[in-house]
């Protein structure tokens, strides 16, 4: 298993499917990891309705439905610290959306740039 | 906003939570993004329970609940595809784990290293 540098991984791959061909959750939504483009550091997890997807191909800027606000979020609206989509790809099963972005600013309204700033647990190196 | 290598980043906060203090989805569980520590590439979401955290956490092997068999699942007990933790953080919302990894071989069940492996949409170079 050939492993390259993180800005090498480009898929040749191309899946012409449409929001109905996806797989949602429980609440009826698809869950969308976001991640920096660029470094490859993994910046939040959020979620997309139809809505919110066909918002973020038209605009290419990240558009999720708040789940707190019950609408959707054009992210950085407020802060400024949109999300430029470079690509968008769909799982194996269908049922998960990873997007690589040029990040303006933090991606967490913490100021963190990364929501995951925390650690659980690691292992000693 | 200062831009790392993928390899620097560790975060220096640690979080003293338990599986109970986490916010868990309508099924009662918590997504984990899977990512590869070596290379930054996400390889994919999975779900867990209270038991699947604490068995990740003793065996030091990431352990998810499968949805579709409504069981534990150790990855890589099937295929030898094991992913050993280097690390687990949680978001700030308390509702979303990152995993990073050391994986071994394909993280998909297609044979893929990553289960994103289609692009439904990318900018040009």
């Amino acid at each position: 298993m050939e492993r390259k540098q993180f800005s090498q991984y480009r898929n040749e791959e191309m899946a012409t499917l449409d929001f109905d061909d996806f797989k949602l959750n429980s609440d009826g939504m698809i869950p969308v990891i976001t991640q920096d483009d660029k470094t490859g550091q993994v910046l939040m997890l959020a979620y997309m309705t139809k809505e919110a997807y066909q918002k973020t191909l038209e605009t290419g800027k990240m558009t999720y439905f708040s789940r707190s606000r019950q609408e959707l979020w054009c992210k950085g609206d407020t802060s400024g610290h949109y999300q430029y989509v470079k690509s968008l790809s769909i799982d194996c099963d269908q049922d998960t959306i990873l997007a690589r972005v040029d990040q303006v600013g933090a991606a967490c309204h913490t100021g963190h740039y990364s929501c995951f700033y925390r650690d659980l647990f690691r292992t000693e190196e």
